[in-house]
């Protein structure tokens, strides 16, 4: 198992660390099985988005801040952020990639993100390279 | 495979179920790997989130609830649980967490939850434990 | 590894791709372990759903738009396909499904299914399947 820091900026963003799930795959060398993500925290949560276009990472930034706005009248948890606890289940706190070909198995247009919810803080995210034998 | 029964009591709510996930992966006794768990029912998901403050999982069932309410003029699905479909593919039906040193790697504030979207049931959910070799 | 083809017709539809996994599953021949699934785009998602009632489907692809509709003021990015998107970030990329006694683990109603967010198109979703030894 490697824990991969990450360093957020802003209350609500998406950091990609495609590169570095892929340097602990590398240094891991298998050829075939699946690379196993989880983030440690309850505000904080992982998906698979396009790494292209940075507007797309805005786009869903926003929405998921429409959708579950800040506050809430109904909200009774005292340290304000119940909204970064519903993002991160919705999102998930784990994922799971195939690795094929000692290579993690990514589409063209696919990053891996860790999604931010309640920052900016330090995050880590734990990775398990698990081989198929 | 283990099977971890889970009784609920509303029709909506989440049931810490991490003590029973550490009692599989203790009884395997693997180092390094991961735990896979599953649902077995389509209005039930699975999800890891805060284990300290109870008003935590207020919230979140709270706000699930007004973004997806019990009815709605569109829905078809004659048994009138339509919410309880959606909500369960909006957190998901399984779940994967690392094993490490012998133990479930969980953040300080994570823990396992059961979400039932479509109660009282009992529920039934599976556990693989796989081992890195 | 081994890549399922599937054709979608609509731009919001959820295809079920339950034998064909079960076809990877079978044709590899463990007894225990999980088959990991992945979508390889991100305007696509994985999901476990009912597979009795076509109407489960409808009305889930119908909430999803209308909690994600096609357009939002706020939207900046120019393909025009935020919704698709932040929908396949919603349900998730990918999927693990346990296998026991050398058959997928699913639940009486469970099913399997591709959700397209942005079709029609061709989409491939990976599997690899892992033992447990």
């Amino acid at each position: 198992m490697e824990l991969i820091p990450v360093t957020t900026r802003s209350r609500n963003e998406m950091v990609e660390i495609t590169s570095a799930v892929e340097r602990v795959v590398r240094k891991r060398g298998i050829r075939e099985g699946v690379a196993v993500l989880q983030s440690l925290h309850t505000t904080g949560a992982l998906t698979i988005n396009e790494n292209a276009d940075p507007d797309v990472k805005h786009d869903v930034v926003a929405k998921m801040g429409e959708l579950v706005p800040h506050a809430d009248s109904y909200y009774r948890h005292a340290e304000g952020n119940s909204d970064s606890h519903v993002k991160t289940s919705m999102f998930g706190p784990s994922l799971t990639i195939i690795v094929s070909e000692g290579k993690l198995m990514l589409g063209q247009w696919q990053g891996i993100y860790f999604c931010e919810w309640d920052g900016p803080r330090e995050r880590k995210v734990a990775v398990q390279v698990m081989a198929d034998t």
